[in-house]
């Protein structure tokens, strides 16, 4: 049980720093600030902003993986599962792409390691984007705009899956969203948060909740049993880790979802059952830690998640080179 | 038959104005240049942009007005016909975005005189975003947000559907693309077109093609009939203009597209049928001009078309308010 070590630990060197300054402060907390992104090479970041909203990686011309994974909107659908090609519904609900690049995998069952490895996925899935990576590469060598771009980048005129995968996941990487509130909190500006906001922290971290949501993402850096205390009854077919690593003692063992930006992500859980962070808190507080919060304490814990709002990425909405006669036509209704 | 007319006019005005200036050559001419737009009031049309982003104005939660007219491709969705909720095939392609203030009316048969009128028809379709304009103000105004931003801009904190739909249209009224390399000659860089372009505008015109594409939108002033000379055969249901006047002499008219941005708008014409330019040029000039162009001919006036591309709308995305507690779930699978 992690939250039986981890716990103490922040709470013994949160005591013992005192006020001793900005840095320590910082460092005392079990969640740590987000740093803003560092782009080493913004070529590929420009291009993989264009794949990230370009419709043509879709069999129906019609799906980006902005539609599942808006940037308007906390990097997320805002729905309970998302809607794939022909309008099939999703059997789990999107989790944001903000921040995922802290996650110690991608996908709910961590199937992906990395960020470039999660980019394939949706867009070859037949409930999805419906694709092939065959298809998506001749597409994306028919457009003489991404020919030119690809060149530019990789110094090569043939597009190959890789590197369109490796272009998604140098933009997604800098989707991180520093500055929030409570990093400023973090950092040492103790005005920023209020005193409501401040004492749900501490019943966050007195209840054990930073057991699962620590680190900079305030989760996404571990896999936990979805009802601990007591099982958690779901009509989703999502069985967790086990699918992955085929062992019985994942089953229902879910990535723990970041909480940054989590006023933006709604509905919550891997089926997207709770619409409301309020549902979200007392669903959490019973299943996974035997609590019953009151409903002063759940709107206190609810402000201080309110808090891990982050500066969203800003960016102008990328121009997308057109198709060339050469192109593919999409096919959304075959 | 309005080329009869305006035509020679234009021809007579190049004539005589001869190299007289800037001022003077882009006014001889058919197509006019593109003025940037004027924004009076910035709250409205900042507002505007997040409602034209905000797929929570369709019952899915899934479409917004940008799905269909997309400002990363033109202003299009760049199918032959839209994808409505739950994946219903749309009876019409969908007309750009982009310039649409030009245009004389709104819709393909004009149904709608103003931006305004146009903008809360595929709220409520139910083969598009298949909501209601009362649940779509009723979920504006549980979004505080929102509320917030009304009150700022209209002064009451009561949302109306008025309101919605007078800030989208005032969004799109900035979606002018001034700048574009024909832009430039018009305003008398003559090194802005190369000779095969040059050559294709005044085969163009030589064509009778700025009879109906002329103005500042190369069209999106005038009903036409779609097949003067020979009958354009199509399986679309669309009927055109008839539907709206009732005359029997309407049908089969409709409102000349604007061919500003053309390169970004594929495909072609009310029922998409034409996937290229080059086929669009072909089949334009046989059924409303009896002409078949030669392959270089037609190659000319594709390359003039592509001149017509000019600079894209160019903002952040922007990023939504939040939901809160009391905001309606979208139901994207009832």
């Amino acid at each position: 049980m992690p939250r039986r070590t981890l716990f103490p630990v922040a709470v013994v060197v949160a005591l013992m720093a005192g006020t001793a300054g900005i840095a320590l402060a910082a460092m005392d907390e079990p969640i740590q600030p987000i740093a803003p992104a560092k782009v080493s090479n913004p070529g590929l970041v420009e291009l993989g902003k264009k794949l990230f909203f370009d419709t043509r990686l879709s069999k129906s011309g019609f799906i980006s993986c902005n539609s599942c994974h808006n940037l308007s909107m906390g990097g997320s659908d805002n729905l309970k599962t998302s809607i794939g090609h022909n309008w099939q519904k999703g059997p789990i609900n999107a989790p944001t792409v903000l921040n995922s690049s802290l996650n110690v995998a991608q996908f709910w069952d961590g199937r992906a390691l990395t960020l470039q490895d999660q980019a394939g996925g949706p867009i070859a899935n037949p409930g999805e984007m419906a694709f092939t990576h065959t298809l998506a590469v001749t597409t994306l060598q028919s457009i003489p705009g991404y020919v030119a771009e690809f060149k530019a980048v990789f110094g090569t005129d043939k597009v190959s899956i890789e590197e369109v995968t490796k272009a998604i996941a140098a933009f997604e990487e800098t989707l991180v969203t520093p500055n929030s509130r409570f990093d400023k909190w973090l950092m040492g500006d103790k005005g920023a948060l209020t005193n409501a906001e401040l004492e749900g922290y501490e019943l966050f971290k007195d209840s054990g909740c930073t057991a699962c949501h620590n680190g900079a993402a305030a989760g996404g850096n571990t896999f936990q049993k979805m009802g601990v205390v007591e099982p958690y009854k779901s009509s989703s077919p999502a069985e967790g880790r086990v699918a992955v690593t085929k062992e019985e003692a994942d089953r229902f063992n879910f990535k723990v979802p970041t909480l940054r930006n989590v006023e933006l992500t709604y509905p919550y859980f891997h089926d997207g059952e709770a619409a409301t962070l309020a549902q979200a808190v007392d669903v959490m507080g019973r299943i996974q830690l035997g609590k019953r919060f009151t409903e002063p304490e759940n709107a206190k814990i609810v402000a201080f998640l309110k808090t891990l709002t982050g500066d969203q990425p800003s960016f102008p909405l990328p121009i997308l080179p057109p198709s060339s006669d050469k192109t593919p036509q999409p096919k959304p209704f075959d």
